[in-house]
C-alpha cells in the first residue's frame, strides 16, 4: 500500500487560502499566488516537483466545499488533469449534478473515503489534497505518513491555516527533502510514529 | 544602518514555544527541542548559521515576558554569550534586579527600543528575537527587513504562534537564502516594501 500525503501549497505565515474563500476566488483574498509556482517556467525545478509528485500518486482525497469552490477549474478531468486520477470527496451527500464522465466519488467520512482511494490507487500513495479541515482531520486521527508543503515567499496576514484544531501529542517529522526555487521552497517530512 | 531580522526558530506547524511558558519550561510544553539545533553537531553548517547569524548582528531586541523567562539562562552575557550584544527589552518598566555587568536597557515602545538598538548596532544588524507578540508588533509596524527561520521537523499541535494578530496587507517576500540540515531547514527571506 502507498503512503498517505497531504500536499498543500502555503504561504510563509501559515495560510493555504486568504480570507473570504468563495466560488469566484477560491483561494480566497490574495490567495491566488499560493498557485502561481504550478506554472512557473523560470526555474524547471518546479515542473518536476509538480510531475513526479503526480506521478506517484494513485488518488486525490479533497472536502466537499474545496470541490464546490474548484470544480469549476477542476472540470471532469479534476486536479490531476490529463493524469485523471480519482478524487474521493469526503462529503455527507452527493451533489445535485457532477461533471459527466468524471473522476469524482462522494463519500462520508475520512476513514471510508481513504479506504476507497487506497484500493484505488492500488501501490501507489495517497494525496490529500485540502481543505485544511480534511488535512486536520487525517492529521488528528494519525492516518497521514507525510507532510508536502509549497511555502510561497509571501505573507498573507490572515486567511485559512493549515495547522489549526490539532489535537495531537507532540509529533516529530523526519525531512525527507527540500527543493528550494524562488516561487516556492519545497519541504518534505515523514511524520515519525 | 542595518538591517531590522526577526531570527525565530518555529516547529512545522508555526509555534517559538509550546503551551504553558513558565519560568521552570521557558519553551513551553515540548517546546524545548526548537533549540535542539544550537548544539547540533552532527551538521556543520548548523553551527555556521548560528556564528554567522551573531556575526552580522549588532544589538538585539526582546520582550519583557521573554527576557523574564530567560534570564535565568541567559544571565549577564544575554543571549549571544560571550559576544556580549546589547540587548534591549521593551518594557513598560525596569526589573527591581538585573544582573550585575549585563547587557540589558529597559525601553518603553519598539519604536524607541528600535532606535535604540539601531544607535548602538552601528551598520550591523538588529535582531528581534522574541517574543511572539513583540516579533507581531514590529511586523505590523512595517519595521522588519527580514524574517529568519529556523524551522524544526517537528508539529507541536498548539503553543505560541509567531504569525497571528497581523493586520498587515499580503507582504511579498523574497527568498535569500535556504539551508537544509536534518536538525532544522534555515529559511531566509527579504520583505518587499
Amino acid at each position: 500500500m502507498g503512503k498517505v500525503i497531504i500536499v498543500l501549497s502555503i504561504s510563509v505565515d501559515g495560510f493555504i487560502a486568504g480570507d473570504n474563500v468563495r466560488l469566484e476566488e477560491p483561494m480566497g483574498e490574495g490567495g491566488d499566488m499560493l498557485h502561481d509556482w504550478l506554472g512557473d517556467t523560470s526555474d524547471p525545478r518546479n515542473h518536476d516537483v509538480l510531475t513526479q509528485g503526480i506521478g506517484g500518486l494513485g488518488a486525490v482525497i479533497t472536502g466537499r466545499h474545496n470541490y464546490e469552490m474548484s470544480i469549476k477549474w477542476w472540470g471532469a478531468d479534476g486536479p490531476t488533469g490529463d493524469a485523471r486520477l480519482p478524487v474521493f470527496v469526503v462529503s455527507h451527500s452527493s451533489p445535485k449534478s457532477v461533471p459527466e464522465s468524471g473522476v469524482y466519488t462522494f463519500v462520508d467520512g475520512i476513514e471510508a473515503s481513504l479506504k476507497q482511494a487506497q484500493a484505488a490507487a492500488g501501490e501507489k500513495d495517497v494525496s490529500i489534497m485540502g481543505g485544511a479541515n480534511i488535512a486536520q482531520q487525517f492529521i488528528n486521527a494519525n492516518l497521514v505518513d507525510e507532510i508536502q508543503l509549497h511555502v510561497i515567499p509571501v505573507l498573507l496576514g490572515s486567511g485559512m491555516r493549515l495547522f489549526d484544531h490539532l489535537t495531537i501529542e507532540r509529533t516529530l517529522l523526519e525531512p525527507v527533502k527540500v527543493i528550494d526555487t524562488r516561487a516556492a521552497t519545497h519541504l518534505r517530512y515523514r511524520l515519525v510514529k
